[in-house]
């Protein structure tokens, strides 16, 4: 009998009660789950995602693995007191509302919708946009949530180019990679999408002069990470008037403090941080999976390369 | 040397002078093109849309077709002066825009963006939408643009159900058809697009009992034809708070008349006409190959059933 210990936030284990134990039974595990415990040195697994009282990771000392139910690891891949195998969570349900939110925001500026739905006069002023297959949608970071967006844009007829750290292929993309390759899929971006994960080297990526290589009026959508934007440059470049619109969905500070100017700001969209969201019969069907691979000595999915930080 | 008379309101010949030109020499037809004729018994073929210059047919003795610029007919098909075939528009670029608009608004609705686009004031109320796998949306009208639409929404997952007058079947699509299948479709969609030829049959199919068959809070999306809709009915069940929302891009009267109750109804959105538009560039491909068609003695494409309406 395994010990697995749930350590999230207050609310998160109602959520996922019913899925894991259904999903571990499932996978053929025979396992207790608990949401805390005296002994740290009995659990087996850690079910992750940040929390108040679980910063130390030291008495885990037979903990095999630790599952983030996040996609994002950066607030766990700095804790040096992590030194077991640390999994991303990589979910469908996560990735199919990632590509949902990320479609309607890029077809929401494409077709120019918020004209009509903040109208506050009758105009009856026809501007037919221009069809996907001439608009040229960039979507920076090629992971799986990357990936799965720039392909479901394709789908709709959207010229997308990717970008991405290392070299990628991607069937119906034109994908580009490295600094200088940044700089020409920027240039011709109409809308830029970002899926990067956070490192130091994707901390403020978007500063003013990537900002400035994007075209005139082109539209920034931000569900990746909050600070992979310099908020300062981004603010100066829509009151220039060189870029046309932001939303954003993730922030330096969450919730996004009522003082900042993005709130208020008459070119910026906030959503907040729902663009997607880890779902408990996926993630929790992930988590299995990983329980049955450790207990199997076969290799983790989603293993979290610590040099690269994601 | 073939006669070809482009009869369609003002401003519209501009756009398509260069590509008819070059879709006729493609198709290698030799033809004069013109927007006015004293000599309506030399006419060949007339390229139309309803204008108010041309509505008597009766002399264009040697015209053999009347190639629509539209892809409804409903304001030709009932013109009893009109006795030559009669060929509908369907073109490659007003489909591709019909899916851009449908999709773009079907996911705002789906997502709930306008919530956060219109928000006054900060708010971090985190309401995560269910999946597409989880929203049943209901196509009426299973033509070119209709199918269209329904396979792009199944490409992106959402639960698809179409209706037609006649039996279709299409892939990944729950289709149904008739009377007792319309309310098996509407009594399971939680929004709905429009997209019906206008007929006799179709004038005001949506009414008070049909709008009555939709679940609480359904949203209503109408890119068809604006006499589809009992307009008072549809008031009726969004002020009764039974419907959510209605995103309505064609109307009973044109330009929609600003005091019209759409336009300040909270829980409306009007677009001027703009779901969709004719492209120049592919329908003039259209219209030169059905020249080349009724040159060659071939059927022609989309050729109307005057019995049917469309």
């Amino acid at each position: 009998m395994l010990t697995v210990l749930f350590a999230a936030r207050d609310g998160l284990w109602e959520a996922y009660r019913a899925p894991l134990t259904r999903a571990l039974a499932e996978a053929g595990i025979a396992a207790r789950v608990v949401t805390e415990t005296d002994a740290p040195e009995t659990v087996d697994y850690i079910v992750y995602a940040p929390n108040d009282r679980l910063t130390d990771f030291t008495p885990f000392t037979r903990c095999r693995a630790v599952l983030s139910l996040w996609a994002g690891v950066e607030r766990i891949v700095t804790n040096e007191t992590l030194t077991q195998p640390l999994c991303r969570m990589v979910d469908s349900g996560l990735e199919e509302g990632m590509v949902e939110w990320v479609t309607g925001h890029v077809l929401r500026h494409h077709l120019g919708i918020d004209r009509q739905i903040c109208a506050r006069a009758p105009s009856w002023e026809q501007v037919v946009p221009p069809l996907a297959r001439d608009r040229t949608v960039a979507v920076l970071g090629l992971g799986a949530l990357g990936r799965a967006c720039a392909q479901a844009l394709a789908g709709l007829r959207f010229r997308v180019s990717g970008w991405s750290r290392t070299p990628r292929a991607i069937e119906g993309i034109a994908c580009d990679h490295g600094a200088d390759g940044l700089r020409r899929v920027l240039e011709r971006a109409e809308i830029v999408v970002l899926l990067l994960p956070l490192t130091a080297e994707t901390e403020s990526l978007m500063d003013a002069e990537r900002l400035g290589w994007l075209p005139e009026g082109a539209v920034l959508i931000n569900p990746g990470r909050g600070a992979l934007i310099d908020d300062a440059a981004l603010i100066a470049a829509l009151d220039a008037g060189r870029l046309g619109h932001a939303t954003l969905d993730v922030f330096r500070t969450e919730p996004l403090p009522a003082d900042h100017p993005f709130w208020a700001h008459p070119r910026v969209t906030v959503t907040p941080h729902i663009a997607s969201e880890t779902r408990p019969d996926s993630a929790a069907r992930v988590i299995a999976e990983n329980i049955r691979r450790g207990e199997a000595g076969a290799p983790f999915l989603f293993l979290v390369d610590r040099s690269r930080g994601y």
